[in-house]
């Protein structure tokens, strides 16, 4: 491949929107180009609809008040829903896992998201995540059970074991996501640790599961 | 990987910007969504630098009048520079040939972008491209040499061969860029109608090329 990155560009405009372009993560040089090239040949409507919607979510976007999801409005969709079971609340780190887990079709409770996991190496501790808020959630006494879905890494035990601690002596069950082999996944191709916590941790077998 | 194409997004403000940008080249949902969130972590100012930067350049560019490269002005700055050979006319389908060129820094004359090739089968006749144009430049008397930088294709070929026809009886001599091997490529890797081609328009042997 030819190196593109010292390529001229005499239209000052042009290396603008391509600068801009780039700093978006994961784009380089020549996808920036492709894209800006790819809008220039489309209608200018196509490329107003785009910025229009990038200012208007940028503007209009907000948290939350309960859960810090991302919402329209004060209170999200998910919290103002009649239908979900409001004592069943899902701790996970960030917007996306909400967005995964309602792909699912499987979770009729709320969410609480936190924004990301303690982390000293990082400086990120509890006071920069929104766990307090959790807390006060779980002291109003209407939630019964707090599932912890966070990653499976050290800051997300650390996190949990943070949130375990600040919980201890209130009303709530504490329970975290099941870890094991994949659905449809080959046992010998599944790492030790998966695969050994799926042994510790193995369940009672019943037909319907094995669907 | 799991499918998030069904992923559920309860903001509207989030669904309208995920499916404009999901609208770019490349882009798909999990890479609109990754690009978008990203937006929505950086300062605000980021969104309304690039939203404004596409805007601007979609508002704001032209094509040159003469040699029909994107720019800023009527005359592009390639065009207008007295330091550039006007009697040199490298001819490309593109404005990235433009550029590609230009950032190998051994061209100083002038260009004229055709905006594509002659392809009957996609319906793209002369008179869609810049063609005429190339023509009424040669006929003011000024350009003494035009370079076919077009690709190797049959549209490419029937391109160089339209405008062949079309120059035929002016007085201009009429070029194209050499086929071969490419600089450091080993022989076995390249492919027999390169290497064929490189043997029959084998040139002088000269030191100074070899470096």
């Amino acid at each position: 491949m030819r190196n593109f990155v010292a390529m001229e560009i005499s239209s000052l405009l042009l290396r603008r929107a391509l600068e801009e372009v780039a700093l978006l993560p994961g784009i380089g040089k020549r996808t920036a180009l492709r894209l800006v090239l790819h809008l220039l040949r489309q209608p200018e409507a196509r490329t107003q609809a785009l910025a229009e919607a990038l200012l208007e979510l940028r503007e209009g976007i907000r948290r939350c008040n309960v859960c810090h999801n991302i919402s329209d409005t004060e209170l999200c969709e998910i919290c103002s829903s009649p239908k979900r079971e409001a004592a069943l609340v899902c701790v996970v780190e960030d917007i996306r896992d909400v967005m995964a887990i309602e792909a699912t079709g499987h979770y009729r409770g709320l969410y609480h998201v936190l924004g990301g996991k303690i982390s000293p190496v990082d400086g990120i501790g509890p006071q920069d995540l929104t766990i307090k808020s959790l807390i006060d959630r779980v002291k109003e006494g209407e939630v019964k059970e707090v599932i912890l879905a966070l990653s499976a890494t050290m800051e997300g035990d650390t996190t949990n074991f943070y949130i375990y601690r600040q919980l201890e002596g209130l009303e709530v069950t504490l329970s975290t996501i099941a870890r094991g082999i994949p659905v449809g996944d080959d046992l010998e191709y599944a790492d030790q640790v998966t695969l050994g916590r799926s042994i510790l941790q193995r369940i009672p077998f019943e037909g319907s599961l094995n669907r």
